[in-house]
């Protein structure tokens, strides 16, 4: 499968480009909207992994480009970009391409992070808006720390939510996300869903903050 | 210390006064509007803790009653009451009272559960402009699964986010919280991040109803 990680010279998109080449075999297109920024990424990940011994495809190209040759489609931008992006890519996605959203907006004051919550009702229902219709958008790795998913050497056992409005685009994600170790997907129904999957990484963040010790927390449902 | 549990004949009422009757050594004050029912639900209790070789301090009083005799007071009641019973115990209370909300207000719709966000900001923050002055008012013990709390077979490893404004009270139900075996207390910083806390209740049981196998599920940070 060829997975396309769109503002993947960023750290959320580092951890999975990190994560997906050290544990599957997909073809992985770093997307950004520099071209040879996306590139220059790509071969920082293809090296850390190969001084792991591991040989692993990862390829760099400007958004649109990665978007097109792919299967799914990560949006591992900032929330205030992610209908821009959208936009730019549209022309390239069919309706077998499953557009994955992991962004999160959040605003800060003196009591730490909070969901700024979009008045369309979650940051994936903007992306759902503002995506071509037929194509599927699922939400998934919202409320992993960005540290510890591009620390190789971190090991964890975290869960992912994932939710949508397409059970095959939904299944084609939980599978996905199943490949990462340590990871375990689970379904959290429909986009209708997101706002409540969203709100969990400010909250991460304000715990890590609040507790010595505790630093790049995800979150494991017991 | 005198522990009032408002509500306490309800489902997290139950599951907070077997775990703190078996864990601490607290005295425990079942409270609901109508007494004989606090005082039904106050034998049961007892009762089941008895069947354990325990012998637990568990009284039932109208919820004024209990609020007036205790040092901190948990407002396990619905939260579309919990304004109503603020107003109902005013006057029991005193600046050495600590008010604890556990309260998170949900609507369901076709997709699940939402968290139905007051205009106050948080189900907290509506409890803290009813209370009087001075009475300092805590957040925790919002994302437990009231029917694993309730069964006492049940170990589990569980984490409580606990907020609020006023540092000794916040550290008096932060060792409170401690006390029950497996539930580890975290700080979330002020009453301002409440909002994100108790919108993790509606996640959990959207994630329960959608994974078969899950159910009564907690959350732990790590």
């Amino acid at each position: 499968m060829r997975i396309a990680l769109l503002g993947g010279t960023g750290d959320i998109g580092a951890g999975l480009a990190l994560r997906f080449g050290r544990d599957t075999d997909h073809e992985l297109l770093v997307g950004s909207r520099d071209p040879e920024k996306a590139r220059t990424s790509a071969d920082e990940y293809g090296t850390e992994l190969e001084d792991r011994g591991l040989d692993a495809a990862i390829k760099g190209f400007e958004n649109a480009m990665a978007a097109d040759r792919a299967d799914v489609v990560v949006l591992a931008v900032p929330a205030y970009h992610l209908v821009d992006t959208v936009e730019a890519i549209a022309d390239r996605l069919g309706p077998d391409t499953v557009l994955v959203s992991p962004a999160v907006g959040m605003k800060r004051d003196e009591s730490g992070f909070h969901y700024n919550r979009p008045g369309a009702g979650s940051v994936a229902a903007l992306a759902a808006e503002a995506k071509p219709d037929g194509v599927p958008l699922i939400g998934a790795f919202h409320n992993l720390p960005a540290g510890g998913l591009a620390d190789l050497d971190r090991d964890f056992e975290w869960d992912t939510l994932v939710f949508g409005d397409d059970a095959d685009a939904k299944s084609t994600v939980i599978d996905l996300a199943d490949e990462i170790r340590g990871l375990r997907p689970l379904d959290v129904g429909g986009l209708d869903n997101a706002a409540e999957v969203e709100s969990v990484t400010p909250l991460l963040i304000n715990v890590a903050m609040e507790n010595g010790g505790l630093h790049d927390l995800g979150v494991q449902f017991r």
